[in-house]
This record gives C-alpha cells, structure tokens and sequence, in this order.
C-alpha cells in the first residue's frame, strides 16, 4: 500500500470576502473548511489518479473530529493517533486573486503521544510498502521527526518519500530517503546559498543525494523539475504555462512520485508524471486536486532530458 | 429563571500576530478559541454577577460541539437545539490594538429547526421569568424572529429583554418587549436618522417605546445610557473614562439589565448598574467578562439623573 504520514494535519478553512481591510469588520461570503495538510492532499491526489492511500494523522479536539470525519466522507482510510491538544486551523481570506493566510501552530505533541505515531506508523509497514512523509512537524515532535519514520520504513522493507523543509529536511538526508522532494527555494533555504540557475539547482540536488537521500529531486515552479537519481540527472521543464493556484502543485507532484515507485515505473516516465500532475493542480482552486483534462494534454506534450 | 436564547451562536477565534499584511502567510502567535455569540456574553456576565443563567441555542457541526463543549465546561447550562448546518465561526485578528474581523454566515434554519427552536424556548419558560433575546439571527429564521420569542414569552408571563439590531429590532417592537436595549448606532439605523445630540437620542428612545417597548434603553458608549421607561426618562453618564477593549461592553450591559429586573431593583437603581457594569467590561480583555474592581470602584461614583 502507500501510507501516507500526516504529523501536522490541518482544518484549511478558505473564507471569499469582497475586499480584505485592516481593522474592518468582515461579513465571509462564502465559506469552505476541509481536512488539509500536505500528506491529505497527496492522499487525496493519489486517489484521484485511481490509487488507495492510507493516512496516519495524529488528531484531538473537535478540529481533529472535523479532520477525520472530512475525510472519512471522502472515502479516504485514515488511521488517526489521538492527540490531547486540538488539530490546528489554517485560515486563507481571498479578495479577488489575492490571498492572505494565517496559520494556527500546531498542537504540542508529547514524548507518549510521539511514541505512539511512530508505532502507529511501524504497525502499518510492510515490505515493499511506499510511505510518504510530507509537510511539517508539529511542535514537541523530535527534530528529526521524519527521518526517525524514514527509519522504521527501512527496517520494515518499505521505501519513503520525504516532502519536507527547513531542519526537517536535513535531518531527513542520513536516514536514506528513497526521494526527498522540496522546492527550490526549500532546498536554498537548507543549503545556506541563492540557487540562480538551473545548474546551481542540480548541484543542489546532487548535494542533497550526497547527504544521504538515494533520489533528490527538486521543483522549480513554472520551470519544472530537476532530479539527481541511480539512472542519472534528468531535467522536466513544464510544457506548457499553465495560470491558476500553485497551492497544492508540490503535493500533486509527491502523489505522483509516490504512484511512479509504486508502479515501478523508470525514472524518466516518473518524472514526466510528475511534472504534468503538479502542472494539472496548478488548473485546480483546491489543493489536493488535479485537473485530469490539462493532466492528459500536458502528458502529449512534455518531455523529460537527461543531463 | 433567566433563560438567554442565542440564536446566532459562534465560536470566537482569536489570532494574535505581530502585523496583519495583506497577501502574506501568518504564522499565528497566540490561538484563542470560545463559545461566542452576544447571548453567551450575556450569561456569562450574569454567572460573574451572581446569577444562574440558562442558555438555549441552535447549534451544529463540529464547531457546534465545540460551542456546547465550551459552555459546559465553564459550567454554563446550555439547552442545544439541533441544527443540520454547522455553526459559525468569527476569527478575530489582533495586531498590536487593531482588530480585523472575519464574521461567517450562520447555519441555515430550516422551518422545522425554527419550530424547535420555538418550541424548545416554550418549554422552557415560566411565570416571572427572565428571556434575553441578544444578537443576530442566522439565515432561514422569520424577520420577526426576536419579535415571535417576545411573544412566547409574553404568554407565559414571562419578561422579555431585546438586544438586537436592524429589521430583527424593528420588528421586534411590536411584540411588546419589556425592555428593548440597544446601541446608539444601531437605533439611528433603525430609524432612519441621525442621532447628534443627548436630546436627540432620548427622542428616538422615546420612539423605541412608542413602537411598542415597554422601555426603550440606549446605550452610547463612553457617554452613557439614555433610558424611557415607566417610571420616567433618565440618563446615566459614565463617571469615569475607561480605556480597554469595547467588544462586550452592550452584552455586559444587557446583563445587568436582566439581573435588575430579576431581583425587582427601581429603574436608577437598575440603571445605575447598568452603565457601571457596562464599563467594567471595556477593562477586560475578553467579551463576557467584567473586572469587578472597576465596578466596584465605579458602582461608587456613578449617578442617575431623571430628565
């Protein structure tokens, strides 16, 4: 199966208000509250394009009981690991193209309550399993959160994807990621250095790879992707400009990593999948969703070279 | 008893972040989330004052839950009436002293949840009774709403206290309230026209009456109250300049006009409380809540002058 990890999931409440005034009192037009995070979206992305994922999320409160039951009704399994303190919000107030976000922190998860997501994780683990680590780690979470279920995947047999940032993503590397996967400004962020050119940005990569994880692949907005891995140095540039919301196009693109592995797909096919998945979410209003019309016309079009 | 009905029930969000910016991600410093909604206010301040209140709201969803989990914990007894639609919630945003506001539509009432709302207050109200019809309500429910409760309770022999605004007030009037209470603001809307001066206030609260209030209170922030009643026309200044935080100051003041009538105090004595109780709220940070000392203190040098 793919097991999806969600440590830091989140209710992504989206309010639509004419105009957005500092010191105003606000009448929300129109309301939307769904489970998020980015492992739900991968979740949700990978259903989508016809795969079962399993998500494991730590939850408490009566957030974590709108999470699980959002979910749930999607028809999406989810294993939840109870939390004392409660899920977060996320809030976005869009005024026309613009949006304005405020993030909740997450619930402080205790060393008992850490203990009990890693065996949730490792009881679900099988041989040949793929489990994606994706997005943040609330706080009280250890600072190598994801690396430690990089570890239990490796025991187990199975192989992870890592979608994170910041020391997380570090700290992911020396427990051999089968792919980590960041944006370019991530990858900068953690490097310490500005990636100008293409060039630069698969030197990254191949730093990345150095550190320990066995692919590294980077995104790179509108430019695409670039991947160091055992078969080579490749580069997906998106075939075509596509304009709408980029919220959700990184999680479309771990889905589609994650569904490559699981097919046992060569590198060069995955990643021209994952270049015109996370293009076709980019077509999308909602993250953790993909427009499977640009999806099928980008996939005539794109072309992944090796370097 | 005193009953509250809160027909617009919300869950108060508040976020603190060091500077609200228009199209930037927040990360949200301080999360404080609470059973809201202008009736609650009201029974919480009776709770602080002394008194035992009971609260009948329409609620759903998961945050509807957490509004009942709330009240329940701080011990507020609370009579739910079921709802298919979740309950609102209103995010706060506090930069430094300004407030932008996020206020969601409430549910939508169907005829039969309106008929239970109807039927729930019924059933709940006695002779000499006490009902505080405070707020908004949310979509679905007659325009006359307030004016229907007033009208229930009226056939029990119960007294009715209308904090409301907009066509809710107007039409609440008729119904014959026993005090009808609102903003300065608010009652120039109502009616129409503008309220320069003290005079001109107690005109329209004269007005309020003459709609059919038995008395008619308006409150006009640091200013005082201005009240028609029975036993004559009387205005109550402020004695002292308050500086804090106004959300709450009306609801806080309708609280003590419920607790005035409860225990059968003369229209100064009532009065008198009213604006010092309203004041003490503006010292407290929270709506619902009042800072006894600053009552105390101003409990001593208020007065009540009849015009």
């Amino acid at each position: 199966v793919i097991l999806t990890v969600c440590l830091n999931p989140a209710i992504d409440i989206t309010y639509r208000v004419p105009r957005l005034c500092h010191g105003a009192t606000h009448r929300v037009e129109q309301v939307r509250a769904r489970a998020g995070g980015k492992a739900t979206n991968v979740a949700r992305v990978l259903r989508q394009i016809g795969l079962a994922a399993e998500l494991i999320a730590p939850v408490g409160g009566h957030t974590g009981e709108e999470f699980l039951a959002d979910l749930r009704s999607a028809g999406l399994p989810v294993h939840p690991v109870p939390l004392r303190q409660a899920t977060r919000r996320s809030v976005t107030v869009f005024d026309g193209a613009v949006a304005t976000v405020l993030n909740e922190p997450g619930p402080l998860v205790s060393p008992a309550e850490w203990s009990a997501i890693r065996a949730a994780t490792a009881a679900r683990l099988r041989a040949g399993d793929i489990v994606v680590l994706a997005g943040s780690a609330p706080p009280g979470c250890p600072p190598n959160a994801h690396g430690q279920l990089v570890g239990l995947a490796r025991e187990q047999g199975a192989r992870a994807i890592v979608d994170a940032q910041g020391g997380q993503l570090s700290a992911a590397l020396p427990a051999r990621p089968t792919v980590v996967k960041a944006n370019r400004e991530e990858v900068a962020a953690a490097l310490g250095r500005e990636l100008g050119s293409m060039a630069e940005v698969m030197d990254a990569a191949a730093e990345l790879q150095g550190h320990g994880a066995v692919a590294a692949l980077v995104s790179c907005g509108a430019e695409g992707l670039v991947a160091v891995t055992s078969e080579g140095r490749w580069r997906a540039p998106v075939p075509e400009r596509i304009s709408g919301n980029p919220t959700g196009a990184g999680d479309a693109l771990t889905a589609a990593l994650a569904a490559g592995l699981y097919h046992g797909l060569p590198w060069s096919r995955i990643l021209l999948d994952a270049v015109t998945v996370s293009a076709a979410a980019v077509a999308t209003a909602v993250a953790g969703e993909i427009d499977m019309a640009t999806r099928d016309r980008l996939r005539a079009a794109a072309r992944v070279r090796e370097v």
